[in-house]
């Protein structure tokens, strides 16, 4: 049987095409369980995973549950608000303990980037990252680039376009490493003060003027703006930053193709797309939400098919 | 195979008779279950249902997630204050995400009157409305109207009269359609403040005398008084309120008759109801919260049976 | 079969020694069971278990569903910021509602000294202590006294001091029953301060010095220290504590024998023991965590057994 070459989940960066493949085939047989009148496999019976998520994640964590449900593992979920970790506990100690109950796996959100990687180091237990800071969220750049799979047949050739706050942004690391491997072609665009400065020395072009950008691109993932993050981009509102790179539907029909609509969600609508993009056909948000599940239960079942 | 006229419980306004009294018969099949050493039938194992609760509820909430595991039903919940949606999701959007995750049913509380409704034509699910504002909270009222059927037999032709604040109850507009579409009379009795201007039209006398009311009635059903209502209603302090609308065992033992006494809960012992009132033999307000969880079964059972 | 002699663990207090083997024996049975690949067995598949907690903890709470859910009992989750008796219904009233609800089994948390025995008196349940608050937490005295058994063959004829806020900690008091009715010697040490005026009725005597403490003693329970109780006892800071009561290795390693060393957990590290202690092989700590879930599904399973 084929397996993976890592025996945690902790950036794109740490796998590698044939990885992403064994995941998107996994991926594909569980999308189909989960659209079965029965939408449960008992795969994991015997396995306890603990969700560790030391910031806020509703559709994430949610994701994560119903996947594990689904494989029939055990789940424990530990939230940061009610953890010994405001009592001043270090990370390890916390893992640690949880892991001294006889946990399999752990799921860990948290502010930190290289929170997942040392804890990996540290910990004894297959660990996937559910979001570590602005650094890698690895299971989304995987249900993002199955979903252009899904779309367009293949990731291979395509361009991707990501647009909006790359800087802060979990999803945009994950993504350009993703879709690199698989051997598209990805440019960013956005505000100047939103976009890091290592961006060109991964070989992605930032294209400042989003008309172009979409011009150029087969897909245009849409990041969230955050509020609280525009006056760092001398935006003073959500609406100017609507009027230089939100998508609407007249800037969308002008294109002369059809391009492919992505969202991380939640939508602001009528910031970084308008309502009637968000549910027009071209848009696969509702689709990238469905295929999260089968991406991530195809990730835990690999993980801990090494386990055992 | 008998079955609901309605895919949703959105309110007791939307159901007929037949609905409610089918209802009744699937709850005493359930009833019965949880009273059984083995308190779980494996009716519903390929449903997965989401609770998503805007706003804080205790019983409600374990009452609907112990009926879901009882049937043995897949559960996530989904709690407002860790949710998206303080993020400026739109609640359609967070519904969607959540129905692309591939859940059944949606059980919902929310703040806002007509949310269940609006839920219900804009997302794909069974919904069941768990209290929309002080609109509806209907497996409140079916739960009561079903204690008032199994404590006097029948609840045809009784006469219940529904104390407190009915302007702010979620409880009361439900309690008001189901008792009448069952063949009750109802009255209401409380501050002139707090009872709706509506109320008459619906059918219902107002009968502002506590001990009027009672003589009047076989079943009283005390709704709970909310503290920071009350200066609304021009009662400086519970205490007030309480001697004026409260009821103590002297009150209760110097009617002619055996009332019926009911609550929502949670109980403020010494306002609406004193402790030995409470804890009377004419007290059915436990039998409320256990019937809660049989009613519950049933609607989700066959609200589930419709999805199939 | 053998059986416990109480139908609530209320308290290390109202056991005996009898019932303390008893539990020992079932722990060493499910410790078997969680160290299995599958680490779960169907006895409870009938019980419905409440957690009830009125006060945070992690460890506890993560330990107890852990338990429960390895000996697959349905468990409930009721958090005391989420629940009713913010609106001010009493103890007794929310715990009568979660039993109408067809609840076995009550494990609570609660920050009054005697409120798991006020409800075992008032409820139909069987009650577990998780913690009265400064009064007994006898689960985690179980899993202490287990630890030193399986460390050390044997309790009785041990020495063992507990270092630190005897005062306020809910662990010193269950230790202290528990290891003198398993025979072994216990002696306190810590700041004056933090020293209950009671001790030396209970048979215990104090020994200021650490050193002399530590030179005396088989076994070192170091009790966690809060910050916010430390001006009660003229400690400026948590580093000048750490100067008289807390543990480093060189102190460890000048002792003329090897000490067994015990922390409740959350370890503040650097204050109470330095990192090199935790992490030493003299420590037990990620013992006691894992032994916790053991004895939380021993004493589970044994009270379970007297319901049905």
């Amino acid at each position: 049987m084929k397996e993976l070459s890592v025996n945690h989940l902790l950036g794109i960066k740490y796998i590698n095409e044939n990885d992403i493949n064994l995941i998107f085939e996994t991926a594909d047989h569980f999308k189909e369980v989960i659209n079965r009148p029965i939408k449960k496999v008992p795969s994991l019976r015997d396995i306890t995973i603990a969700n560790i998520f030391f910031e806020n994640s509703t559709r994430t964590k949610l994701s994560f549950e119903l996947a594990q449900k689904r494989l029939s593992a055990d789940v424990i979920n530990f939230a940061a608000s009610s953890s010994s970790v405001t009592k001043g506990e270090t990370l390890v100690d916390t893992v640690n303990n949880i892991l001294s109950m006889k946990v399999d796996m752990v799921v860990m959100r948290h502010a930190s980037p290289g929170a997942a990687v040392f804890l990996s180091k540290n910990v004894k237990a297959s660990i996937v990252n559910a979001g570590d800071g602005a650094h890698e969220h690895p299971t989304q750049a995987l249900l993002d680039a199955y979903t252009i799979r899904e779309k367009l047949g293949d990731v291979s050739g395509k361009k991707v376009v990501i647009v909006g706050d790359i800087l802060h942004s979990r999803v945009a690391l994950s993504n350009i490493y993703s879709l690199q491997k698989l051997g598209a072609e990805v440019r960013v665009c956005g505000p100047k003060t939103l976009i890091p400065k290592y961006i060109e020395a991964l070989g992605v072009k930032v294209e400042p003027n989003l008309r172009k950008a979409l011009e150029w691109c087969d897909v245009a993932n849409m990041l969230r703006v955050q509020n609280e993050r525009l006056d760092i981009s001398y935006f003073p509102s959500t609406r100017e930053y609507a009027m230089q790179y939100g998508l609407d539907k007249k800037l969308l029909d002008s294109l002369n193709k059809e391009i492919v609509i992505m969202h991380p969600g939640p939508i602001n609508r009528g910031v970084e797309i308008t309502s009637d993009v968000a549910d027009s056909k071209q848009s696969v948000i509702l689709n990238q939400v469905e295929n999260g599940v089968a991406i991530r239960m195809a990730v835990i079942y690999l993980l801990a098919s090494k386990i055992k």
